[in-house]
């Protein structure tokens, strides 16, 4: 580590998220942002203050990333660019390549051997043959459908299901999260681009089965998933408009998945606008059947947003101090809040 | 490891609790049980399945631990024989010297370092020195109250305070349990055994303090505790008797974590026989104030005692594949229910 025991970290991808997670890198004392990589040309050289709005940081947003991907001055780069593995793997490559460890926080990544096996493998291989280690988390996958899961059978004698349910509000969210929801189409819309791709619900289930089958060894050998609309009965107030009754107010996303016949996991997110409307509290719930029982709430649901750029910056020393390769949250001492310097020390 | 693969395990303890850990061993298909250690010479050389009242086992009982404690062919020892580090430190000692890896079910082996920092670093050297492992888990401290605690921060951007309150019933339990939280004595007879030290509550509370002020480094540098009679208003039914309205019922133990004059941790632990005859009924709930705020709820509570043994059984492929040390539950990939070969294989 640098001499003043900061762990120095690069943040790549400056939306919405990406922003949220440069700003709350600043703000902790272990963590050091020594730079930013985006591709639009329209912040190249600006100062990352200037971008999150805060006072200047004196860290520049540069679109080339060689010009900063230099492991004796770079720990960590957090990554949020993409949902898919695939249109990371060039990137991820890069940095590995450079000696430098990664978070990400691209779903497919929180298990990439759920769907894209030889990518994952390369990632392993090229982590492990430059010394650094890579991981995907996200408030989920990475942690509320899935590593909570597991967490919760940490005693557990015996586990014959999970059934894990997560019920949001889209209401905070913007156009393109609620596009890809099929929020405000038809029923015959919705159906229509559920069949084109335009509408592809939650990203992550296969991941997570993945996650909780590979930690319990409960031999999933077949993944399910199943979307259906949300239909309004009363009007839903959105953040910018309202969905009349008889339109789609979200979208119920359904994986199911089994060892042989048996359905072993079950995990549950209808994603929609405003459930309130309709009496539908908010919330997560998890059901372990086995030996002891186990039904969990937590109520109002863990807001997403802001646990996606948590759990991504509190898992940054998790990442620097692990062995080299690909690695998935269940691999890793839990993330938790990063509030004092013993945070890290212990590490 | 040896040549199937398995991990072999010796049961040192074989009360209630170890019988249940050394049972549970049994059914799991990555592990096997090679020995068990018990100081009584009643069961020295009879057949563990003997004592566990299942079909033989064709393992022995043995009241010498040297005659079973050898490296080459014992991975783990799962101890169970006290609560206290101090009565348990010879025989930890012993295992470390064999080159032979731990987890303890005493109490405040959790975070030893909490009450007995030099015992704790012998531990580390110890284990260090023969290139093997240690920890200590539990339903609580080990997991409940602290580890379930900090996995639920794993998304979080600030915690300001934790409040966690398990609230369990006693009536399955014997007498032992029932005399330790004063159940059936009178106010002043309760008040006297506080003060003796007949009457302990809770055993735990600073090392789950510790677990939680390490893991997100809220810097606790002062842990008081409280114990308080629950006096039953009316008649509760205790497995073998009945608590009559004016004695008491259990211990209310509460302990406050506070960082200079803020209090950042309260633990909370009413242990009472037969709550619900007064309406109150059981569960573990955690509430963290911060961003995102999250309050969790598990009705029933988690069942203690078969936690503790699931969370001992659970851990042994983890401490069989840490680094040389001491460690705590924090410090470790959260343990899982041990379900089938993959859950072994993975980790």
């Amino acid at each position: 580590m640098n001499s003043n025991k900061k762990i120095r970290v690069v943040q790549w991808g400056l939306g919405a998220m990406g922003r949220g997670m440069a700003q709350l890198i600043t703000t902790k004392e272990g963590l050091e942002l020594v730079g930013a990589i985006d591709v639009n040309p329209a912040l190249d050289g600006k100062d990352v203050g200037e971008v999150l709005g805060v006072d200047p940081l004196d860290v520049k947003v540069t679109t080339d990333p060689s010009s900063i991907l230099d492991s004796s001055k770079v720990d960590v780069v957090t990554i949020a660019t993409t949902s898919w593995v695939k249109n990371q793997i060039d990137d991820l490559s890069t940095i590995l390549s450079a000696g430098v460890n990664v978070v990400s926080i691209a779903e497919e990544m929180s298990a990439p051997e759920a769907q894209n096996p030889e990518l994952a493998e390369k990632l392993d291989d090229l982590a492990k043959a430059n010394g650094v280690s890579i991981v995907g988390v996200g408030v989920n996958p990475g942690f509320v459908l899935d590593h909570l899961v597991v967490a919760l059978t940490s005693g557990s004698q015996q586990v014959t299901k999970v059934e894990a349910r997560r019920v949001n509000d889209l209401a905070p969210y913007g156009e393109t999260v609620l596009r890809t929801q099929g929020v405000g189409t038809t029923p015959e819309e919705f159906e229509a681009g559920v069949a084109d791709g335009s509408i592809v619900g939650h990203v992550g289930f296969p991941e997570s089965v993945r996650l909780i089958s590979d930690a319990l060894g409960l031999g999933v050998d077949c993944v399910e998933q199943h979307v259906e609309p949300i239909i309004a009965k009363v009007a839903r107030q959105a953040r910018d408009r309202v969905i009349e009754p008889g339109r789609v107010a979200g979208c119920n996303h359904t994986a199911v998945g089994r060892r042989g016949d048996e359905e072993v996991i079950r995990l549950i997110h209808p994603q929609q606008v405003d459930p309130g409307a309709e009496g539908t509290e908010t919330g997560d719930y998890i059901t372990i059947s086995g030996v002891p029982e186990i039904s969990m709430c937590i109520q109002p649901e863990i807001a997403g947003g802001k646990a996606t750029a948590g759990i991504c910056v509190n898992t940054i020393p998790r990442i620097f101090a692990a062995t080299p390769g690909l690695k998935r949250v269940i691999d890793l001492p839990s993330p938790s809040a990063l509030m004092g310097p013993s945070a890290y020390e212990r590490r």
